[in-house]
């Protein structure tokens, strides 16, 4: 299994998660413990993805002269309108992304893939396409699950998906200063890879960071696991390159992180804009010293309630720089989940039954820190808080195992599917003193929407001195209809976060799927601002239609 | 001397800086040591300001109807064309405002004054100028050093002040998410006042601080002396409400700070915009916990470029939380200046000079903290830091001088004008890598523009793991046209600092003075998406003219 952060696993099967090669199937206990938990039963058989050659993908749409452009500014080695390379880039890695995929529908599939080798050429590319036309989808590692890679036409005859994989390299670094020019199509490993031999590090460890790119990681705001610790993907960009189809530029880099007072801070208006704007080519970024000291800790509480009291305390009274680079509480359920997939689990959740705790709460933690006196000062300032909040410690290896498992995940999801079960994530953000209501407002929806045989399992992490995210994994069985039961859940969900006072997404982003809640979420002024930059940069609109801004 | 932080001194009087009861002069020792340093000798007599009455000052422009419509929304008795109002906001605190009022000239004043009382009252104001063709000018503290609330007329016939000092109140606070809502015109004592009894702070704090207000943060992107323990104001900004020509709207507030990918974060196309967009009236910001716990240091390095090289490293390898709230390296002559001013400056220098240090750097520290233990284990790091970098323990005093000091210097430039000199700020910022050559560039460039008699101060602070911020004072001899001296020294030191790589301002923003910069700054892209999002928001181009954007 890929666990290293500098392993580069092969990019993503057309109708599942990631390298083939690194599946991971469901742990047989799983499947009793999922129906004693909540009496949910997966189909006896598996039904695997159709093959290849059974998917249905229409004619492509896209004109003889354009593709000879395309391919005068790529080379024709680097345009392609074959059939694997266009179910490739049919959509994202979602669950009806996924779901069509599997029983064979490519309707939605790009009319043609371009893959562009630097910056220059994905400029040519979309002037080609504004002079043709053509909308254009960037593509970097075509992980998102909202819809954002969706090849969506608007209203264009045809549409373009700009594959960035090529533009994979590390262009400069500048060890004083401790920045680096990236290029956009760099996957995580990639990164991380390259800044190695410089004692640098990003720090950025999305779930989807072995197969998700520095551009993807922009363009939706991305937020790694370690977030608490090396800042939001956004924290760490001091300046960007970007191709529209009214030309091409880099914004900010006179200044470092945020250092200055000229103007409004218009990276920000890029960040974020899921390429609707132009597509980002190289990104200027802020690193940090690598942390060689790494240790974890697991912890329990009584009840959720007690957990939420003590992280919100955490990230208010410990603050950045003290606080653990990762922290995760998970409520009930997803306690009993993870306690259950490591060795030690099921001795520590008998004792915590033995101490009368009949809904025990998990928090995992790491530490990540350049001094190891530092890092045994912040453990003894957590465990201080920790113990004041009635908490417990649990063995070590809870958190090891939770973290060196952390990209299996999207894996599992597949074999899931396969034994015919609904896999959905619901994630959002509030303040402190709305934290347990929207907790309680969106169970309360996925119930409703799903019924009661749905195992539900959700976690807080993310903590800032006014709130934290919410992320909760669901599973039910899928119905004759699993779209239409896809629909429903993201109705409920997506109603009862806006309701509660969330944010529709804390870092899914908003693709087509949150597009319903973006002019509750921004405001009127907001999307009129937004649309208004839009206007200016790509004023036909061919960039990414469809997705983020409302009709 | 008004030294707390909860001390609300009066408002600046008409010429000058501040409460006139506040007024310090420049001590006797300084005339000499600025012969001695630099052969700089001041006029010997005063010249103080003209008397009020003697001020020539035009006759109001705006129309009677206009006035009345006024009137009608804030009560005539918060509507003024008087002389005194008039001339109180005929500019901000620069050096050539302050010139040209001392010496009787009020020809930028304002046609009138308006003092709205909340924000339906600012958007109903803003919705009067609009529709009689009237440029605005929102005024905050008035403690512009860049021209930001000069009263420009643009292309329209009349201008008017729209001063927010009646939006002075705390209007709410979630104890819990600390958070707070404040009204736009507080000035900083005011927040620390009303948020005292919750236990908590903005921690806020530039050498604005006493006369500047909440809006003027915001419209600035502001940063406070302890900025890396705090953030810059627009780190703590979760919401703003806005009233534009098009309309009034809250921005923002869905999630804590930044836990979002809802889009990109449309507040910070507001953050930094100098008036252009509208008026903002209310913010909501992130508190943190009063730290009871509070320290101050002093250190010496053999010499600055010593000093450059520890504080680097403080940044990089002591991160947020553990790097001291407030860190300022003086270099040599700023060293002096110091030490010259604290009781135990002088036989530390005769120490550090003993030692064979010919132009050592002095260093202030102070930390903050909630945990006395905390603050133990900081000072510890930081000690074993800078004695790496053969730093030496000067007396504690000095830090405790300066850091109880920290608002006099505005006041002393009014007896320092008193007396015939030319009194100018350089501020700016870059990444490590080009810290000493912008140095030495700025440097190169003041003497030359203004001669070897001219005393000049340099210090870094506002440490980031990328770089920081350089500031500069400098004195120098008033020549026949002060405002054509200022014009070349700005001239010089703006061409330098771009040439250099700096950004045109680090904390003091764009207004009339930095405008020739800002195209190069921002970028063509830069400046067009501002453009647009200004267009949107204020098609007529009545908002604050003649700022930030270039012609």
């Amino acid at each position: 299994m890929a666990e290293s952060l500098t392993d580069l696993p092969r990019r993503s099967v057309w109708h599942g998660w990631g390298d083939p090669a690194l599946a991971r199937r469901v742990p047989a206990i799983a499947w009793p413990f999922f129906k004693a938990l909540r009496g949910l039963e997966p189909s006896p058989v598996d039904t695997p993805p159709v093959a290849l050659g059974d998917v249905r993908l229409p004619e492509p749409a896209v004109g003889r002269e354009a593709l000879g452009d395309l391919a005068g500014v790529v080379g024709p080695e680097h345009v392609s309108t074959e059939r694997l390379a266009r179910i490739e880039h049919a959509g994202g890695k979602g669950y009806p992304d996924l779901f069509r995929l599997r029983t064979g529908d490519a309707g939605r599939a790009p009319d043609a893939v371009v893959f562009p080798g630097d910056a220059g050429q994905v400029a040519a590319v979309v002037a080609v396409c504004a002079r043709h036309g053509i909308a254009v989808v960037p593509f970097g590692g075509g992980t998102s699950v909202v819809g954002g890679v969706d090849p969506e036409r608007g209203r264009f005859g045809a549409v373009v998906s700009v594959d960035l994989r090529r533009l994979n390299r590390l262009l400069s670094v500048d060890p004083v200063s401790q920045t680096a020019v990236l290029q956009a199509g760099m996957r995580g490993p990639e990164v991380e890879r390259a800044l190695a031999p410089y004692g640098l590090t990003l720090g950025h460890v999305p779930q989807s960071y072995q197969q998700a790119t520095v551009g993807g990681f922009l363009a939706t705001r991305s937020a790694g696991q370690a977030s608490s610790g090396y800042g939001r993907f956004e924290d760490t960009v001091v300046a960007l390159r970007l191709a529209t189809p009214t030309g091409e530029a880099v914004l900010g880099g006179r200044a470092p992180q945020g250092e200055t007072a000229a103007g409004p801070r218009l990276i920000d208006a890029v960040i974020g804009s899921e390429g609707l704007l132009g597509i980002v080519t190289e990104v200027t970024v802020q690193l940090q010293r690598v942390r060689p000291h790494v240790r974890q800790e697991s912890w329990a509480f009584r009840d959720t309630e007690a957990g939420f009291e003590a992280f919100r305390d955490m990230a208010q009274a410990l603050g950045r720089g003290v606080l653990p680079d990762v922290s995760r509480l998970s409520d009930a359920d997803e306690t009993l989940v993870v306690l259950l997939q490591a060795a030690a689990g099921i001795p520590a959740y008998g004792y915590l039954r033995a101490r009368g705790w009949r809904a025990p709460s998990l928090a995992v933690f790491q530490l990540e820190d350049a001094d190891p006196r530092s890092l045994a000062y912040r453990r003894r300032r957590l465990a201080r808080l920790l113990r004041a909040h009635g908490a417990v410690r649990m063995p070590r290896s809870i958190a090891a195992h939770w973290m060196s498992h952390r990209f299996r995940g999207p894996y599992q999801r597949d074999h899931l599917m396969d034994r015919g079960l609904f896999v959905e994530t619901i994630e959002t953000a509030t303040t402190w003193g709305s934290l347990r209501d929207l907790y309680g407002a969106v169970q309360g929806a996925v119930y409703a929407a799903l019924g009661e045989k749905t195992v539900l399992q959700g976690h807080i992490s993310h903590l800032e001195e006014g709130g934290a995210s919410l992320y909760f994994t669901l599973l039910a069985r899928a119905e004759e209809d699993p779209i239409a039961q896809w629909r429903r859940l993201k109705a409920a969900a997506g109603d009862a976060i806006m309701a509660a006072g969330g944010t529709i997404t804390h870092h899914h982003a908003v693709g087509t799927d949150h597009r319903p809640w973006i002019r509750e979420e921004l405001g009127d002024m907001g999307v009129r601002i937004l649309r208004a930059v839009k206007d200016e940069l790509d004023p036909d609109g061919i960039m990414n239609p469809g997705k983020l801004l409302p009709d």
